[in-house]
């Protein structure tokens, strides 16, 4: 049964400010839990359905003082899901390593996104695409909302993020690495070419209302498209994205 | 003001079953309300604030009987937007028309997308990419759904749908064009090459929990995957439809 103190915790934890403060966030339902179970990132406590802890018994047989058995009822009650019959986690934030870029790798470049649905859905497409560090500006939505956390569907557990303003980060970056932008008008990500398909570089994508804003635009060296063929205004920030590294990674192949 | 008998109806609209009796549906939000108002698609009843209707109020000022003033909290309670200050309208579900493939034209063949968020989403790029008809399976999530209308970005009104059982339209498809099918096992789309570019064809997504139906498989022509270069598992399908259709297009520029 989950306890007052504990359920008065979950709640929290739907706020930023206390994530910040308890440095604790949440991860739900049976597929992202298990993925941070498997993944060795600390556990602080773990709320599951007598069902989940019978089938993975083996999985959370080491710390039987963090378990607390409670209801599909207390687990969507305690969650941000609609349903939830499976499990639920608090795991701990852990300290923001310093975001140093590798030679040949592709990085991402967050601009204001700020809608939750779609940095997790961006962090799944970078996991995808073997991009394993995304830089966010400060504006940009917040790695342990819980709504980034579940569509990032297990990514987050991948994907290093690091918030900082981007004008500093892509005014210090060693090389001549391409900084490539998203624009409605640029070069078309179909005739694309790289000098050198193995030298890597900075993919900056903006929110969709806003665009990239005109200090980061400054720096930008490539300014790329998706052409279109049709009526459509515009693509989700999170489908462009997608579109992008999947011309990038068929040029590049790093 | 929003009447008893107007706000029953606003909420009947929410539910497919009124929807289908009255055939009528509901168009939330400014932009997609313009974009209906400036289609001519045959609108039921218009409910907007005093501001949007100052401003719009040449494109509104053929028919008066049909517009009821709202303040942004009544438009907000009869709608599904987490909150709507401009404009809510209740437009006319048109007769379907059978769905002709043309010679050279790619189509989309939706079997069981269920998420209304991503056919609405799916909608939107194929607009984009110039793809004017989809083929919905009868379990696919139904197009005047207000999620679906509000995630299509107004694309509902370019694109043509049609519900319909798949292995029989697959069956009658005319000449040799090919179909795709996206699997996480088959050719990849980065290496694609299509025997002849102008002569189209039908690319058929599945759900992401089970992909493509046993039935619908074996009317494939050629399994088609988008390379994976990390962990990710899978990709949204409507990540998934975006993508490949950049390829597709990229390939055949028809």
């Amino acid at each position: 049964m989950i306890s007052k103190n504990q359920s008065k915790l979950l709640r929290a934890l739907q706020r930023k400010k206390y994530r910040r403060e308890y440095r604790q966030f949440l991860v739900e339902g049976e597929k992202s839990v298990l993925e941070l179970l498997a993944s060795g990132w600390p556990l602080v406590q773990l709320f599951a359905s007598e069902d989940f802890l019978q089938k993975y018994a083996s999985l959370v047989a080491g710390f039987p003082e963090k378990i607390t058995q409670a209801t599909a009822n207390e687990l969507t009650q305690a969650g941000t899901l609609a349903s939830n019959q499976s499990a639920l986690a608090i795991a701990k934030i852990p300290e923001e390593k310093p975001l140093i870029p590798a030679s040949g790798e592709w990085l991402l470049a967050l601009d204001q996104i700020n809608d939750p649905g779609n940095l997790g859905t961006i962090l799944r497409i970078a996991d995808w695409y073997g991009i394993s560090k995304v830089i966010c500006s400060p504006a940009t939505a917040d790695l342990y909302n819980p709504k980034v956390i579940a569509a990032s569907k297990g990514s987050f557990l991948r994907v290093q993020v690091s918030y900082q303003h981007l004008e500093p980060f892509l005014q210090t970056l060693p090389g001549k690495n391409p900084v490539l932008g998203a624009f409605l008008e640029g070069e078309s990500i179909h005739q694309l070419q790289l000098a050198d398909p193995d030298q890597g570089g900075v993919l900056v994508m903006g929110s969709e209302a806003q665009g990239i804003s005109p200090g980061v635009a400054a720096l930008i060296t490539r300014k790329i498209t998706i052409p279109a063929f049709g009526q459509a205004e515009s693509l989700n920030v999170g489908v462009a994205t997608a579109i992008i590294c999947d011309n990038l990674k068929r040029l590049a192949k790093a």
